[in-house]
């Protein structure tokens, strides 16, 4: 075997990955570090680059492991972090994040990645690929550091949508196992429905109603359902997929990454309180650094848009280059595994076993939560 | 000044703190030691302590700090964890927990202390304490480390309902700034309401409509509002007392708790990696100590429970000695500053306020609301 056959190999089965350039905080410089330092490892990967193209070129010239890769695709506008969803949806055609949506929907690019304000993104998501048909509410997936063995939980919904009825937490629980799956390797996941007790009497309603869904679905989703879990579980071992709706998902994720970032500041302080306290934490860097890489929210950077026609992730507004490989990594990944037809084909089947013969078993839950017996 | 003065200067302005000894899942010999250690630095505090007296008095007889500050009252069946509310309001009259808020509804004690089932606490308190007037939903507030000067944030509601409308919400932050006035001595609280985003157009409709309350009586009411915050909010320093509803607060605490626990679990992994890891640790203990006290989660233990006639608190069902201590001492010093008087005579003014002036705005705004355009 020898370099030019892999090289050519290489080129045949690229998998091309959409990213916009723009609206990050950390510019397009870290966009195209990041493609850089995930392309040197990767020879099968391509990218199809949005953005003003006089600034974009000049960035990747520079750039020798971008060499070939990367395709530019000129868009002047920029959607801010302040631009309202609806204003976007109305006035965003010409920006960089409408042009990066468009080469997924047109089948030029496998998946798209975009630092950019996640309202925008998410309605523009749904304008232009669509959501899969019976896709109420599109989820947010985001990996969350845990006990588990992979070392990461999916939760989901943390910020597509602020409500989630029992059906759409259904299928929040199936898009999640999928995830799980082709994201993380497991064959079967565990899911949890998030709530604040895990009695079966505890919570709302809507979760009670859910409840009985999910646990219903399993056995022909191929999950295992482990009921309410507590955010104690979010970074626990209890389960390997945490469903809830965008509200409180959005909420929970942001307390747990305050936390994790006071923890760290108190550390970094309580080692600069004496020489003894400084020499310590020098012999320790090791262990500290371990310790870090394990928990560093840019390893795991990538929010995915679930129940859309295509693979969307969203990265952290503030991700530096580590951060957009990372999240490029993951589009890359999804990618390979054919991730977005199989979550299209699981989704489409259980619509239709939901739609045959849970109509009823969900009309009879309702009933019964009105009446206050479940 | 003698020592004979001081003991009966001690005697005659004693504050009793009603104890439930049972329910917790350390037993009541971590209760009692709990007292104890309380009432070795506490000359004028008293106690009435519930639960089966044969057992009781040979625990307290152990003690030489508790010689001649405790008074038995015998109950001899227990709320355990598992015990639906609904059969505790039934069924609990001979339990300990019952008994020990029976103290306060009489007056007997100034508050009461409780390491049982939450649900049932709170059950049982609002049947026997009954709501202060004005008062729709009672709330659970909990401390909780933050990067404020203080250290901590006030947070509520944690648990005692998982519902709130934008009334609820208003009264949860007229009750979260006197609690933050009398626990954390914060002459003019900030007030934060918990959302998805900073901006004023998202989020749910009852936080918008509760925004505009909030906002309103923030003059009378003497407290900052800050606006909508977030996740990272509640450790952080944008505001002193986080609003929101119990079932998103319950979830919050609890994943930030569980995030505390996992990178402290981490980091002790970490230390353990190496001769050389090992070997700082060793150096680093001081420091790693005064981290740990700061962050201790006994430290802070006991949520509070607002708006009842009376001053109720939950220990943690975990908690050990110092946990019961910090329990028993958050009642006694809430007794000290009168708080539960003034907490009604606040809620009183600001409810005759909002009934006569904010009805109109109330209304206005949920018109507003409805028609899309708040």
């Amino acid at each position: 075997m020898t370099a030019r056959t892999d090289q050519s190999r290489a080129t045949a089965e690229r998998i091309i990955i959409s990213v916009d350039a723009m609206g990050g905080d950390a510019g397009p410089e870290a966009v195209v570090a990041g493609m850089a330092s995930f392309a040197r490892g990767t020879p099968d990967v391509g990218f199809i680059l949005h953005g003003p193209q006089d600034v974009l070129s000049a960035l990747v010239a520079k750039r020798r492991d971008l060499e070939g890769r990367v395709v530019f695709c000129d868009a002047r506008d920029v959607v801010t972090m302040d631009d309202k969803p609806s204003h976007v949806m109305r006035n965003g055609k010409g920006t960089s994040m409408w042009s990066a949506l468009e080469s997924v929907r047109e089948g030029s690019a496998a998946g798209a990645v975009s630092c950019g304000n996640t309202g925008a993104l998410m309605a523009l998501s749904m304008l232009r690929l669509r959501k899969l048909p019976g896709v109420n509410r599109p989820a947010i997936a985001v990996l969350w550091p845990s006990r588990n063995p992979q070392g990461f939980n999916v939760m989901l919904d943390v910020g597509a949508d602020v409500r989630a009825d029992a059906r759409d937490l259904l299928q929040y629980a199936m898009m999640g196992a999928s995830y799980a799956r082709n994201g993380l390797n497991i064959d079967r996941p565990r899911i949890g429905l998030l709530n604040v007790g895990t009695e079966e009497h505890k919570g709302r309603a809507e979760l009670k109603e859910a409840h009985g869904l999910i646990a219903d679905a399993a056995e022909s989703a191929n999950f295992d359902f482990v009921g309410f879990v507590e955010g104690i579980d979010i970074p626990g071992d209890r389960a390997d997929v945490i469903v809830t709706d965008g509200f409180t998902g959005n909420v929970a994720i942001k307390t747990g990454e305050g936390t994790a970032k006071l923890i760290g500041d108190l550390l970094r302080e309580a080692f600069q309180y004496s020489f003894l306290s400084r020499l310590a934490s020098v012999l320790a860097i090791t262990s500290l650094r371990r310790l870090q890489q394990r928990i560093d929210p840019r390893r795991v950077n990538g929010g995915v848009f679930l129940g859309l026609n295509g693979t969307v992730v969203k990265s952290h507004g503030s991700a530096d280059a580590t951060g957009v490989e990372a999240a490029i990594r993951l589009a890359y990944n999804l990618a390979r595994t054919g991730f977005a037809d199989r979550l299209a084909a699981r989704i489409a089947a259980a619509t239709r076993l939901l739609d045959e013969t849970d109509m009823n078993r969900a009309d009879t839950n309702r009933q019964r939560a009105e009446e206050g017996q479940v």
